[in-house]
């Protein structure tokens, strides 16, 4: 197993969502991910970077391009991301596509439920993504509803609340 | 990767530590993993064996005996173990050498803080055991402090509270 | 102090909030008052009654008939009602009004952040309801932001985030 | 209703207890009443005095006469004190007689399960006292298992996990 140090990205989703009485309404803000990553009391070397705070039905080409530019560029051979579930296939087709993407470990995940809630999905799925990232090879990969999936060939079931292998 | 179905052990320790005002003191209890995994919405088939309650510490040759001979005849090649953290390391040296095991992807995480806490790296570490189990191949694995480790290249620092590698 | 039962009604609000993947949004369902509770190791006898499960800037005439028709008819002279926070001094008007109230101890109270949050201040806004139900005499109490307030002089600053007296 | 700024005295007690994995056990640790009263949005005015750390079964008459003292010494005339729930009633007995407490409103409380589970008591009974403090007249009150009891009259039942009157 690799001690190489893991590029974290967050990226917004429902995650990071917060509830805003003011408004009535949630919105995505300050990603809770480093918060995560230190309550895990986490020791493995990682760096964090807050790319995006948008929920992924709003992410345009450019979005999806400035991450895999970021991810690309980045010294890093491993990668988490986090990402909204709606659209985190899409954005992983893009990602497959990337020269100096191809020779990464890249694992996406996000969650369910806030990760401000009392009950979230939210790490063990940022925990399924760093076991996976260690463990697996090159490619990408999506850590939901309990599975390692092979980021091409996965979907989300809307209704079912679950991710399901296509 | 694999969608094959997943063998959770569960062994006590701090992980499932409850405390008890009655006696002032912590306890382990009625394993909280399922309950862990369930809020985690996991969907991916897995079953689980409550196999002991104990502190680690209190392990016997025979406790080990117990869980080698549970894992070695399983029909699950994929196998999740919580385990106390003062002695996981000899649980793993047991396991290494039962036949029946070598061809089977096992890991074991545990937790420095009980699940019931607030703030604990429970989820996250069972997490990481989650993805690393489906993602490594065969072999005998520790998911703590955030890195994946081989189970026989690895120590507690109990001082650090932490898992480093040896 | 009374051991008197107490009558707890729950008419929605963001203490009720859950939040919906599917939809992408916040909806009020089921309550947790009864899980607060529990939780609290309540001894004390209640009785829940789920009247309601609405925005309180939704509510109608009607609602507030129906609270108030409720707590007059009930055989418990004291009262606990969860409420959005919104519109609860509008509430509290129309039942300091109605006869069959004025000799009974009535608290209101609600939350900033949905129950279901790990942050949240339900469970010590329900705590101040039960301590104040029990120790002022009859009169309609709301007990938000750390304080208990005559309900009829009180309002909340929306912008401030708080509960202040007028 | 007062708006009389509230005195909050920590000694310890369940309710401050952390786990700590390097000794296998709890300790009593710095006091999370401050989080607990930011995470509840309280905008009284208060003032917090960490006093002790102790279990309260190991309480001395020198313990109980500091906390006297500085009760009575204090320009405050409402004071929520959390304590250990063994010798709560104990402690109680002796402020009764302290010239310089009669006319204040005292209230106590704990938690049967330590504040930093995700399961506890400690908000709702700590939200009691500051309901209790302000609602009550002078005096000296426990607020436990959902009820406010007269400090002189009531038992903590051990065996069935909950406060009495007696």
């Amino acid at each position: 197993m690799t001690q190489a140090p893991i590029l974290v990205v967050t990226t917004g989703g429902t995650i990071d969502k917060q509830y805003f009485d003011a408004l009535s309404e949630y919105q995505i803000v300050e990603s809770v991910i480093g918060k995560l990553l230190a309550t895990a009391r986490v020791a493995h070397p990682f760096r964090i970077v807050e790319l995006l705070r948008k929920d992924s039905l709003d992410f345009t080409d450019e979005d999806r391009a400035l991450i895999a530019a970021t991810i690309a560029g980045a010294p890093e051979s491993h990668v988490v991301i986090t990402h909204g579930t709606d659209t985190m296939t899409e954005t992983a087709a893009v990602l497959a596509t990337v020269p100096g993407i191809e020779g990464k470990s890249v694992v996406m995940c996000g969650a369910m439920q806030p990760a401000r809630f009392a009950e979230t999905d939210a790490p063990f799925n940022l925990g399924m993504a760093f076991g996976c990232v260690q463990a697996a090879g090159p490619g990408i990969w999506i850590t939901m509803s309990g599975t390692v999936f092979d980021a091409l060939k996965v979907r989300k079931d809307r209704d079912a609340g679950k991710f399901v292998a296509r």
